[in-house]
């Protein structure tokens, strides 16, 4: 008989498993999402900096589908249409990372729609919890793209200490099967958020050269830099770096960013006018667990074959309990 | 009725707890590491960079209590002497750490020594491995002091994929409570590696003043730097920082280390100038699980509560695990 994995996450969104999409900029379009939902997730679409447009496609994408929309807070408020809109479209739950988004939650809230707040860092859960976030996402610095430098595992039960037992929370970074959510239930939190696994699924939105890379790629070989804003000239808060696959491009800037940044023109001029499938000098965002990436699958077999490997670990972890005397 | 965790990691050691004492350079003395072994942990003595006297005073702390000893490969290496007497003290088990370990791994496997070495990358576990050690620490950035920049989340599945499902493993790196073990367990670990809760302890050696200072210390206020290396001269490898806690003096020199290199000897000498528990310029080495330590503690104690909330958390972990239908 199939198995479940039910938390007081999947109870408040009515999903059948604890996995969320992370709202990846452009890669989460409507299909990946959908797919995550069907699946018994929840899909966030990647609203990311906020370009109207490709967000109304990507729902249009989803078809009847209920999913989703994340935004970067600090990008997409520069464009409040976009907020309004995707608040407009009654997304099944809205996200935000980076940055101030206490307006956002307020007005998402009274829309009655389910808000994600995603942190880094003790004082911005502190803020994402007096907002009212529904559920906090706590994000590691093993995720791939945006981030700060904390570690998961001490963060985590940091902030579910910090919060209370009743918040609830979704751990984020380096999470990519079975083990990763399994282990993050075991820190405090009520479910994962996943990217760098959906990423490489067939439903993303990317190049199967991309994708590609991300299923060779090794862990040891990802940077958090601050190089790739320079030259896609991203205006990035200082604090953010972007978890990445090294390559030529970041081996020459990425110790030399001032450098790096007193060329910006020419640079970005040379980075933009690459074949986007050069990778020597165009980016591949990924998260450290990209050594758990083995091949390019859809979703769903992603979730099935995470969901059943979580419930084998937490059915079975009472095999390490035993007897004192 | 008291509860005990076990796994091969503990059948092997012949231990109650899969928990071992991180061997902290001068912190993790022979009180420390006798108390860890007391309480069914592995205490570990921290001989760090190979100081042979304070290792046979440390020793003679531990009494007739089994326990091992830890070293910090690259520098104690330059003093082989140590290592030697450290195998001819027929130790519990010795456990190396940053550097080539080979011959020593070679050395205690003659003498049915029990080995660790303890890696930071998948290169490393590659060669540990091929050494023969016996269990593999495989510590996340997350950990207090000297290490690598890759978060255990990723790094320990990686490494288990990596090592196969006969390896003992033990995770270190973040892990001060019963959440971080559980959690650990759940990656693929079989047992845990602490030290940053260990040092905030009635036995470790150390002062009242740091020990506090690790009680009141946030770990969003900890950084991986060299600064502390240059101020104490010490060599270590260019590919390890250490993770302690900021104070003036890093904020001074952490975005600025070659000027702080070429001021090292007047630097130095202020450094060691300084009161030692004016930690303003002092270093408190600490990792990010200070969030998680609330009291300077008795390592019993702290052994007693770790287990008592893994066992908790393990044999409750199959309440996640619903029918589909």
């Amino acid at each position: 008989m199939a198995r479940k994995l039910t938390t007081r996450l999947t109870e408040f969104l009515n999903i059948d498993h604890p996995i969320l999409l992370a709202p990846m900029d452009k890669v989460a379009g409507g299909r990946l999402a959908a797919a995550v939902s069907a699946a018994g997730g929840l899909g966030l679409i990647g609203g990311g900096y906020g370009d109207r447009d490709w967000l109304e496609a990507a729902l249009a994408d989803a078809g009847n589908q209920d999913v989703g929309i994340g935004f970067i807070t600090w990008s997409a408020k520069q464009n409040p249409n976009v907020i309004d809109y995707a608040l407009s479209r009654n997304p099944k739950a809205l996200m935000v990372s980076f940055g101030d988004a206490d307006d956002v939650i307020r007005a998402a809230k009274e829309r009655n729609i389910p808000t994600l707040w995603q942190v880094q860092r003790l004082e911005q859960a502190k803020q994402a919890i007096e907002a009212g976030t529904d559920i906090l996402v706590v994000q590691g610095q093993e995720a791939g793209g945006h981030g700060m430098d904390r570690g998961l595992t001490a963060l985590l039960p940091a902030i579910r200490d910090l919060a209370g037992p009743d918040q609830m929370i979704a751990a984020a970074g380096g999470i990519a099967d079975g083990r990763g959510l399994a282990s993050a239930l075991m820190l405090g939190a009520d479910g994962v958020l996943m990217g760098t696994r959906f990423w490489a699924s067939t439903e993303a939105v990317g190049s199967d050269a991309a994708k590609n890379k991300l299923v060779e790629m090794a862990g040891d070989d990802t940077i958090r830099t601050k190089v790739f804003d320079v030259a896609r000239n991203v205006d990035w808060p200082c604090y953010f770096t972007g978890r990445v696959g090294r390559n030529a491009f970041s081996d020459e800037w990425h110790d030399d960013i001032e450098t790096l940044k007193s060329n910006a023109e020419r640079e970005s001029l040379r980075y933009e006018n690459t074949d986007p499938d050069d990778f020597s000098t165009r980016v591949v965002i990924a998260g450290e667990a990209v050594d758990l990436i083995d091949a390019i699958e859809p979703a769903g077999a992603i979730i099935e074959k995470t969901v059943a490997e979580a419930v084998s670990l937490l059915g079975q972890a009472p095999r390490f309990v035993t007897s004192a005397g």
